[in-house]
């Protein structure tokens, strides 16, 4: 295991025994790259896995390397907070495709010592998994306490209870589904055609080091981020309010606060983010399907599961609508599981759970709380 | 007059009185190219003015002279249809602006025998609506019996309405808004940038015979594409199906029907539209807030109107949604207008108008017969 500034924790994996991708590629040698927040105790029973989302990362509750942001989900993780690290070690590991520090195609392809592009192969939900749990088994836990994520960390969160239902003890899906719906397919297809689209791009054969297609993917990051939004945080935020001018100015200037502040999301996106690793991640989200997996049936992916739920939706998260999660929960209580499911009043959109939102945070608290005691905590 | 087979009719216009854009522009010439369905009647009484919308163009109710596909609002005009060619005179106009014969960016500037391209000035709603005008004018017609649109169609009818409350009988905004949402021009926004970063664009210079910036806009279509549908009209008509594929290739190939789908309306548009007229398009959507054009008062813009208003909006729609429309009802009531609203059952998202909807239709004709023998039809 080595420790470094940009990544955190990283550790080679593979060489004992292959990581299976759903492809049909054998990985025998794969690092993923993690950060930890807090301490395990002597029985290793007090860790919480948290799963990011499409263009997270590993840095969820540290200072961003790249950004000097403070991590993106630093209001729930810490001292007192939800995810307390007083009492919980929190690990949050960047997926297997992503672009920091986990393997993925921006990272060299041993084999020939040239970027892997796009030779790396197409990964899912259900493979980032896997080679998350590879890196808990190396840190020698054998049950986490909890799985937990939003959005695309949702999907992960429903793998693991699905994968491996006894290295679990309770998994929370934050504005998650069990399947990414045509309409999240399709503005996952336009953000890859702007990729695509870009001249630069070279068929995913750019050089990492002098020219990357940075226009494309920062329409796609555009395209993207309105869709995390609500019509109702937009019309608050911004309205039709103009940018540091009193009058329209006739041209296609960013005349609109809600243009410049689109534009400075695509901009600021494509610093830390790697244009192909964004083709991958898309990918893996539009081929989950969880009911496809397990025959046909969802309830099937969670046969006589001895895990803990605790579901949360947002009113206004248009994009994983409440109703995706009831399936979840329709699939779950056939399966006579224990499920909690909690819809939280809110008019951010699908980014409601990243921001502080009380209700969400005081509701999560009070689960985590209650089921800790149950599982010897 | 001119006709061609392209265009439909053309006038040339501006020449005895200029045209005065809002950016303090005047166009000395301009041409305004329109299609025309059933007859004028003796008195003139009986002309409908249909607006169209961001991409439509004046080939209503004709076979389209570039694609060959049927017009795009065939099922609502001609004989026996809610707007009956056997009784009225139907007309539609090319905007200012657009790219199908009428001025634009992609038209010959006559000061300098070269293309506009980016130095064509933005034009707004109102614009549009005073150009239309001119047309009507040059016609012979001092009242229309009615003006209708869709979507941007919405907004010159509403436009026309303001503009001119006494040169139109009745005023039909279908889908529409007084004006345009934060959240709709940030979608227009990422359609513009993706225009913007393709290199073909070459800041609006490109020629328009060899090199248009074809990737760009059919990103900008597809991304736009995806908002005109619903969520529920996605599932219903592709959900997650495979295209031509019994499995999942594990690429970045079109599997999803959605995305199959999604590109041929990308590539299919290219070849019809022209990119710097969809940037000005969209700009003059951007722009229309009807409430700030009338002191910050959206009544202020329907005083003591003499117009029969009938207002549709559909309950998928979640571009022009039912709230935008039921804020220009508030208006016009608080006006004691004579308005009537309907929203549409509907599942087919903000594309609706441009669909077979029979409760729409049935009631649109019903609104028309009422209407026509109260202003002598």
């Amino acid at each position: 295991m080595k420790k470094n500034e940009l990544n955190g924790y990283s550790v080679e994996l593979g060489s004992n025994q292959a990581l299976n991708l759903d492809c049909g590629v054998e990985l025998n040698h794969f690092i993923m790259a993690f950060q930890t927040y807090g301490r395990l105790n002597k029985n290793k029973t007090n860790a919480i896995l948290v799963c990011h989302a499409l263009t997270g990362d590993q840095h969820a509750a540290n200072t961003h390397p790249l950004t000097g942001k403070p991590g993106w989900w630093e209001n729930m993780i810490g001292s007192g907070k939800p995810l307390d690290t007083d009492r919980f070690l929190v690990i949050c590991i960047n997926v297997l495709g992503g672009c920091m520090g986990s393997t993925g195609p921006g990272e060299i392809n041993p084999q020939n010592g040239e970027p892997w592009g796009l030779s790396f192969p197409v990964v899912t939900i259900a493979d980032m998994v896997r080679a998350q749990a590879r890196v808990i088994e190396y840190l020698g836990i054998k049950k986490l306490f909890s799985v937990i994520g939003g959005s695309m960390g949702g999907m992960q969160t429903l793998q693991w209870a699905s994968l491996y239902p006894d290295k679990i003890c309770t998994a929370i899906p934050i504005a998650s589904a069990a399947r990414h719906s045509a309409q999240n397919i399709a503005f996952h297809e336009v953000g890859r055609q702007a990729i695509i689209a870009d001249p630069k791009w070279e068929n995913g054969n750019y050089s990492y080091k002098s020219s990357t297609p940075k226009s494309g993917l920062a329409v796609a990051r555009m395209a993207a981020h309105v869709t995390y939004l609500s019509q109702a945080a937009l019309r608050r935020k911004f309205g039709r309010r103009l940018q540091n001018r009193q009058e329209k100015t006739y041209g296609f200037g960013a005349d609109f606060q809600v243009e410049s502040y689109l534009r400075h999301q695509g901009i600021t996106f494509v610093d830390r983010f790697d244009a192909n690793s964004y083709l991958y991640m898309t990918r893996a989200m539009d081929y989950f399907d969880l009911a496809h997996e397990n025959k046909g049936s969802l309830a099937n992916a969670f046969k006589n599961t001895p895990v803990r739920f605790c579901i949360f939706s947002f009113t206004s998260d248009w994009l994983f609508p409440t109703s995706e999660s009831r399936e979840i929960v329709h699939a779950l209580n056939a399966e006579a599981a224990n499920v909690s499911f909690v819809e939280i009043e809110s008019d951010k959109g699908h980014d409601a759970f990243l921001l502080d939102e009380p209700e969400f945070h005081k509701i999560l608290s009070g689960f985590i709380n209650g089921a800790a005691p149950q599982f010897g905590l």
